[in-house]
């Protein structure tokens, strides 16, 4: 089969053929690829940015967001079966650690990561396990939701979070109005009935998330921390949702939170710098955010399904990838890319 | 009545003579003083650091721990009559604000705080309100339980929100052995089957720490954090409670987490400054604690009552109170200094 | 001022002269009527089923879900001015209990119930307290939400508890496609994204709801439950959420739960009859709904104010009350009947 | 090997000679039986009350509360080593269902349970998977906790789930002072500092109970609903634990639930017959409680490893396997009675 592989680093993808994967064992699933996101870590992987966390041997297929159908089960797997459509979580957990039986396997103390640590996505087919496959509905298209299997569920996992404490009425300020953050909103709305204030640099995508259902944009222009202060009657944000984490958004943010409010870091890059006697006299929280887990990919397949949560993607011939991955480290894709086997 | 004000900053308390305090609105409650716990803030009031932030108006009364008995009620007090033994909440709060109507009343937008910005309980009497009193079991002395009103609190109250993800076998960290430490191991020990691991600086903390129900105490050598680390199987611990918050208390904390495990901050001095990437991989969090509700009190008392709960105390006459501070100044106190009007 | 009140039980209501009630306690506010619900309750009133549960001294002025303009307010009103638009919490509670301190108000060990057992808002002006009133948006008129302070109250209050353990997906029966039922079914689309299932005997009623939001609407015909089941693949659903409470009602609604499912009590008049055998070895729970609390109450405003809860009203003048009952009475109302003073 | 098998309903097992099982998949588990609890469901599975619900087919293999050792594991297994000490999960589970991927996994979709519905523990060696075994400490042994694995670990479950809503002082009621119950005031001293009130009819037990740490013993007198009402000052009790759920315990019981208090059935029997406008005039609530799941299993281990969980056992060679249910059935039994291969 075909399949698109990391060789070196510093150095392009390669096309080249592979023998398709077999079933070893009985929980084994092995899908034909129907989309695979192309995503910014799969530039961050080719500049060598992966090479030592994940240990991996080169060469090996590139790709973590991916959906298909089912090609071939093991002998144990209950719960597809051959024909299934469906999308991938991007870990595959072993089942039996107490992250693993608790729901939380995300935290699996022995998992592997098809593309970053092993053969992903890039190809005609992948092999994953009867944990990582969730079935989607006939009315959804493989390539149509791929790249909701990591950036989108990450997403979807802060927004629950945040959905839990968020009566109707109080006010979720979103940081970023890109991919994350449009998921973000689209969450929200659905299974909240929070105010939801959206604050970005771009007005372009401070317009957009408007239009797709926040009911404040405001454009970071240095004024922005004060214009959710006084939107918020000077009270600040019972919840920030950051998908930014760089820049000076988490001083911004931090500002923007009410007495005993929640800050839920989800991008990254600079550090959570806060004097303790503010995080104690306001009584605020800071809430980590990795992305979700099986069952969270479920619900929010459940929410694609309904229509009501969607993402713009711009599909390439898998033998496009490498005109994807330039157009992608160019700014030149609209929503995301995904490659189509 | 006699009373001990505050007459300038920079000066010493001075004992006066003022009069007593009148019933002036319905749910007004007037309260003779048993017990006004000596805290370190009433130090830092003298050094004048509250000044600006308080807003209060010299001179006044000093005293923010304070218990004693009922000596007169307002019209509208059904919750407690005259010569019941009470503590105080150290707030006075609104009761209609969203905050007081959620049992969140710490946050309360329109508090008073006695002994900080309006008259406290260095004094024969004390005037607070309805909504402050928290009447105790008759075998509790208020000399005995003053100081729980406010550090007791603070304890108690990240103590029960830590125990609340804390399952049997789950291990807690208390950075800080000293009198919220001791607080927060007592607590632990009555609401939770958690392992509790002490860390102080001190090998005598660490000792008695031990003695009263820690499970492991470690002192805070340098091979702290590696100890926790070997302690937990190398996985860390499923919450850290930080009474100490300076000293480089948080990064070392920090490193004895355990992914998804949760911070509680309570001393403060410091900066809190932690990668997000950290944040988000390891997806922890970090939770504000300031001192407890209404209820919270309520329910330390009802351990107190039980036993379950005791603080050291070193009491003094009203008249002694230079003594008193001079010797929590110096270290000279045992456990709580404790002024007896 | 013009009041209608209770002169006798089976005998009609009587519109009459009384003195304007007065502010007496420095909390009181007097609220001058916008609309006043006329609910079934106030027939069973006149037929005496309330006599001796509410011990109220005849005459008495009826009517228990209001909303107006605050008139005048006691010394420590803080939270309302004069001239405000609001609805009113059936109860007066005490702020001073265990329950109030908790914001579970409805449970205060001291209330009164204004309509049921002291005067209620079937006249120019009612006195109610700080703590019952809530402030409603600009954009909407009291007569239009009046009779939102209860029925729709109780609907909101059950919604949001089920709301809690409905993720995305998830199926949620409401039996009873009424007042309440309309009410419950728009609170669960703005808050939750779960799958809404309405069982009415009424097939009117059940179109009704569809066209408002429930995702599947069935006639209780017999197969009501077999069809539930069929739509949960035989798995149930994870909540049912009755707003009958007689007729068999349970019985079926019972068989329609998942395992661990959970069933909600609203409406009442059978018994909950179950084998606790059938209990234990489904692990199913029910939970009791009783109105909503304060808290609930502003949430409810806030989804009012935005437009995703609204209730058909028919007003009539204050005079024409018996008009209202007598229409109420024969099935002629069409959404709730509201006076108007 | 021996085992002890069922080989017709209304007539004596027999222990015969059969085949060791064998690792048949790669999560399979061998043990070798140190201890197999002898339960009243034993007795009933022998009178045909389970015939027809389990399906099984004769003969087969007896026993359903087992621990022992690790002899063989299948390729897969991780979370196991041969030699380890286990104690068994009752069911078998899937681990691919929504509720196993829950940590919900009582409720797992296609569950098989050792010695009812295939074979058990009355026998020198049993099959499981890696899913049902809990390492236990090194200091408990297989025959001594072997009795937790289904009675304790029900009335754990339903302990730990009364404790998220116990506060210090919260009353909680546990009807039955037997064994479910003994363990029950076991788990819950070590886990809340809730006030434990036992009922039972017998006297013995009642002080048994009170040793171990009960608050206070009740002899079910018909006086008992009013006891509790005194000493809960009128108000009732905050959970009632239920362990008896026949003769009359779920009215008396429900008599002592305080308003929005919360009922947990765990004996059963008797219907659940309670007026629809009682639960919902003091909003009271009934949770419906099966075995715990493999996550309390290991909590449980926990409390039992560190001495705050201890049982009874009076222990037989597997031959004796007739005296010991013999021994049960007249109530001869001291504890729990357990085989030891």
């Amino acid at each position: 089969m075909r399949a698109v592989q990391v060789i070196g680093y510093h150095t392009k993808l390669q096309l080249t053929e592979i023998p398709e994967p077999k079933i070893t064992g009985p929980l084994d699933v092995i899908v034909r690829v129907g989309g695979a996101g192309v995503c910014r870590t799969d530039l961050h992987i080719l500049e060598g940015q992966w090479a030592e966390k994940s240990g991996v041997r080169l060469p090996y297929t590139i790709g973590h967001e991916n959906a298909g159908w089912v090609h071939a089960v093991g002998d144990a797997v209950t719960n597809v079966a051959v024909g299934d459509k469906v999308i991938l979580h991007p870990l595959i957990t072993c089942g039996l650690c107490r992250a693993c039986r608790s729901g939380d396997d995300v935290h699996c103390e022995a998992s592997a990561f098809p593309g970053i640590d092993t053969d992903g996505g890039y190809a005609d087919y992948l092999r994953t396990t009867a944990r990582s496959v969730v079935r989607i509905d006939d009315g959804l298209e493989p390539a149509d939701v791929a790249a909701l299997a990591d950036a989108g569920l990450t997403a979807y996992h802060a927004a629950a979070k945040a959905a839990r404490i968020l009566r109707p009425g109080a006010v979720c300020v979103l940081i970023g109005a890109g991919g994350l953050g449009h998921i973000g909103i689209q969450v929200l709305k659905a299974i909240s009935a929070a105010t939801l204030v959206v604050v970005d640099r771009n007005q372009a995508a401070v317009e957009l998330a408007v239009e797709i259902g926040a009911d404040h944009g405001i454009v970071a222009d240095g004024t922005h921390v004060e214009q959710v202060r006084a939107l918020t009657g000077r009270h600040g944000a019972e919840a920030v949702i950051d998908f930014v984490g760089e820049g000076g958004a988490t001083a911004d943010g931090i500002e923007m939170l009410r007495r005993a409010g929640t800050y839920y870091v989800v991008g990254y890059g600079e550090n959570l710098d806060v004097p303790t006697i503010d995080v104690i006299s306001t009584e605020i929280n800071f809430v980590g955010n990795l992305v979700g887990s099986y069952n969270d990919l479920q619900d929010l397949m459940e929410l694609a399904a309904r229509g009501k949560v969607a993402l713009h993607t711009t599909k390439y011939p898998l033998e496009d990838f490498q005109q994807a991955l330039d157009d992608l480290d160019h700014g030149r894709v609209r929503g995301r890319a995904i490659l189509i086997p």
